[in-house]
């Protein structure tokens, strides 16, 4: 099957491996008339880019984006628009040894038992550097919404055992943080926690919270296509993902009805305020109008230093220390995979929820 | 949009509300030859019947089945199955009161702010008893995965703070628990907690975990239709989820690399075994062989008898008290639907996963 | 594979064999708001209706439409509308026969051949009944056109040798032709050709034209869902159909770019007047606001009582009479099917084009 | 809406416009392990690239694709395969003069009214050069077809009134006529009405047909997916095609049932050999195992440099002498193009295909 599009209505198609020839994105689907230069997509992809911190692999890749159709005169004119990053380093040789093992964690075995073969380069479509297409296609979903005043803004919640509440932090204390987490004292004892890390030749996981302002209500698909089910599919897409939660998440398990419920307290224009958001902003898989706030869970980098166990393509077993230096931590780089996927969703259902209503397509087609 | 169609290949369309005619589900693409009789989807239906124990709500309702279509001498026949559950009873007069104003966490706002009305009879389509559908294919997707050896199994894992591990009980004590959880004590207490929680009017949430287990490896597309991605949007379009894992889930937060990975130790006729099962059977949104673990957190009943705050629908603020005897618990009757919703996921993309390899495809047209 | 589905946002799926329970059809995607009553639909299942005139089938049904959700108070809600009607007859001892055998120009073989077994009562899911679920179906797309002030007009063009020209004739003959053909000195010459061809055991085939008035501008999907490429789907998924054209149709083969080009005249609201039609409405997939004009080629009625050559399931020649009196030609009652599948292929187009320019996405979002 | 993707399983999303940095196309869903080289792709382009004879524009564009990912090691990984060719000649300047006004029997009306303005070089997206991601996908698909011993061979069939029977003509001429009609004394006689076009400033249209040999029985998906439905959409999406046509096509609209039907003669390895093949392979839209044949209308080049009337963007009419050598005839260029499109539409199919029984499932997925 095919299992590189998303999206209904602004669909994106993603392509590339690791040590081919590029990475790119097609978006399907986008409205014509939305301002778009190649700057705009840039600045996205240079928060996911590595060799920023030293908590990232200091591959160095520019992953520069060239826009190759799709946009007319600084506008997009509503036909594909194709986005391509060259790869620049396709040094095959670094990973020729791991074509013949299995490494713990990763895809290798998996993507054999699937395909009968594979591209063992760098991890080939399984690769961290799938996720530029994401974050192109993101950039662009983004410049959608702002049209519309919405806003999607993702951080770190927590890294290991070091976690912030944003209700103690500020927003623009986000690109004071080398880890995105803004609360800068955090930030300061996660990067403690990452070098401990780092000299125990292991790796560390977190937790990235997004939340979307702006949001109208009456957006999302009973039944299978409600707005957190879309979310939950978007998100669980990226690579190392091993939870998500809207809202309350988890604890809602241990909470009550009367504690969990959010009262309503006024309408204002049509949209309900609420004295809690427990629901993250959705209810009964419709946005509500207030912030829709969700996480994910992202496991730590599987490539390892340490010594592991596991076995040859063969099934021999043998001991095996992943060489190359490899990102002791995802999450940072994965905040702005985080917003892409969220604000791709968004997008898709935006433009789904505009043919709910017989009387409000009637006046979008008088004349 | 439409967004009452799950699937791709295996492709189940549900409809209905809650006091309408009747609720029913169309499955298309239902492979031809599967031995199908009502009595084995009415086995799964009774599952999540109401009236079954005192923590579900007394309404009787017998929710009988009847395939009208795609069945022929026993076997199916490859064409659409079309399901349907009359319901029996329609007395709307019960539900008009709360056709003026708004319940807190209930989709009443949300639904009114999309389609201008909504049928405020007994929530609607946004009622429980749309899940009907759900576990009527899904009994369906079970007789799928029987015959490739394929068994999903659901049960409560949690009640509000009451929490069992399943490597401590056993599975022939599920049909003796009430609540559907398996080791006995506890369900017990978690009676226990349920009763004090109805005498505080008041109602209780909990976690789902579904094991799955003679999965082929090699099951999944990357990748945005990941296995994991799969039925994360699956379970997560259930209505009263708020959170969702795959495995360690949302522990792999603080867990370094070398804790999480899962070391391969032996091939066996092609699948790896594994040390732990961290991964929860998914390996770069692929299945590796190993069983799947997925935890799903369902919220508290939304509807309690205690006094709330709310607004009416034109926005005046007012206190309610919510009539009629509902569940205090939703998760008991969810477990059928989460073992529904997992092999729907399941039986769709085993379908889609026989074509990734053109030398199985060549073997298959192969005269 | 699934099948039984058709459209993106305006989306139907049918279930039903021609011998069990009944035929319906789901509709999902449908807006809110649009009143819906099943006397509407049933006007529209009445003209596919058998045993209306001597040249239908004598079989007796009454084809009765049961609306079972997605209509509350006299209007669609937005949720999934599900339309069934029950067979009367369910009288299989009829069709035993031809069980054993393959009937030439029938889906007997090829239904065998794809699923290794087949329902085969009056052809299971490849008779006509099928179509009850498109005209079902298509009565509610209709109800949108109408709010949009479009309307779909097919007719019968021609039957055997016997050809007419929508130019020379009524719209309101339309009624007064047993056969819905509108010319009718015409008509009564077809009714005589259908006359001798059932004199000699055999059956006719014929032209159905299409014409869609009050179209906007602009709607149609380039590259792959041109709008006349999706119209060509929809026709072409009606059983009998083995040819299709848009405006000029075949005859552009031998004409030249001066003879069919339209000339522009001028700009009316936005619309452009072209002083001919050959394009039939559409130029690059892309609605140009004059009037849509398809036809379809349906076959003779593959079911004669003619002796014809045939094999049994084991691969024997036989000599074969069908029994049972059949529909002598297929294309009166296919009139309204073809009508049907327009009218749903445009209300999918429509929806999917409100989501081609930002300017009028941010209007609609504008509170 | 999105409508650049074509297929369900075997998937293909389209890009670029006339001038501007080139085209492509990405595969998703292709199976792993079938041979790939960028040769095999090249020579179906070559076959549609311009300049090739005196029927076709003279502009040069050398049309050289390159593989940018999928392939490894000289064949298919399962992953998605983007093909690009990069545009050489991207003067504007050419073209800036039909910005002002809409060229009769072109897009350029409709893509405006659609998007509120348009990519105006070279036709931008609704340009000939748009076939280029079909032709190069075409060819992928025919890779795989052939590893099913399936050949799709279109040719053509006529040029204005010069009209050849394949019966009486060889394979091997295909190459020998410049405008690939199989049966050179009509391929000179069309050359002659071509010349004779040419001077007269005007353009020709005709007819493609394309026969598909090899193919299984039992392949395409009722009701809606039929075989021919999916063909006679995938053929309607080419830019210039009118008409469509299986088998018998609109002649069948004057023959009787008995004349109509295919008789059944055998059954030979499963396979029902038939006395005719007026059903074009087709039998309730499976197909039956033998030749596919369709047909195309393709319309004159609308481009004539004969004077015409029409409108300039703001509605007022002028009359103009469209500069520039175009294309005298579509047809030739066109026969690669409704090759590929049948190739993608039956790999698609064939790969949907293997869903359809529980008996080959259950071996498929046997150990």
């Amino acid at each position: 099957m095919s299992g590189s599009t998303f999206g209904t209505l602004f669909k994106i198609t993603t392509w590339g491996e690791s040590h081919g020839k590029g990475i790119g994105v097609v978006i399907d689907g986008c409205p014509a008339g939305i301002p778009l230069g190649e700057e705009m997509i840039q600045a996205y992809l240079n928060r996911r880019k590595p060799g920023q911190t030293r908590y990232s692999t200091p591959r160095k890749e520019n992953d520069l984006v060239t826009i190759q159709s799709g946009v007319f005169e600084g506008r997009t004119t509503g036909t594909p628009i194709s986005l391509a990053v060259l790869n620049e380093t396709q040094r095959s040789g670094d990973y020729s040894e791991i074509a013949g093992y299995y490494r713990p964690g990763h895809a290798d075995f998996t993507f054999d038992a699937k395909y009968g073969f594979r591209d063992y380069r760098g991890g080939g479509r399984s690769s961290g550097r799938e996720t530029i297409g994401r974050v192109a296609a993101g950039a662009v979903a983004c410049a959608l919404l702002k049209e519309l005043g919405i806003e999607v803004c993702a951080y770190t919640r927590s890294i290991g055992p070091i976690q912030i509440d944003y209700k103690n932090c500020k927003k623009e204390n986000l690109s004071s943080s080398p880890i995105y987490m803004p609360d800068l004292t955090a930030s300061a004892a996660a990067e403690e926690y990452l070098e401990a890390t780092m000299q125990a030749h292991d790796s560390a996981g977190g937790v990235i919270e997004c939340i979307v302002s702006g949001m109208p209500a009456g957006i999302g698909e009973p039944v299978f296509d409600k707005l957190d089910a879309a979310l939950a599919k978007a998100i669980f897409s990226i690579g190392a993902v091993k939870g998500f939660e809207i809202g309350s998440g988890f604890a809602v398990a241990n909470k009550r009805g009367s504690e969990n419920n959010d009262a309503f307290l006024s309408l204002e224009h049509g949209v309900a305020q609420k004295q809690t958001n427990h629901a993250g902003g959705i209810l009964g898989g419709i946005s509500d109008g207030s912030e829709i706030i969700l996480r994910a869970a992202i496991k730590a980098t599987p490539s390892i230093s340490a010594t592991q166990q596991t076995v040859t393509r063969t099934g021999e077993p043998i001991s095996v220390n992943i060489k190359g230096r490899h990102d002791p931590v995802i999450v940072p780089r994965a905040v702005v995979v985080v917003e892409a996927m969220t604000a791709l969703t968004l997008a898709d259902q935006l433009l789904c929820g505009m043919t709910a209503r017989m009387d409000k397509i009637r006046e979008f087609y008088k004349k």
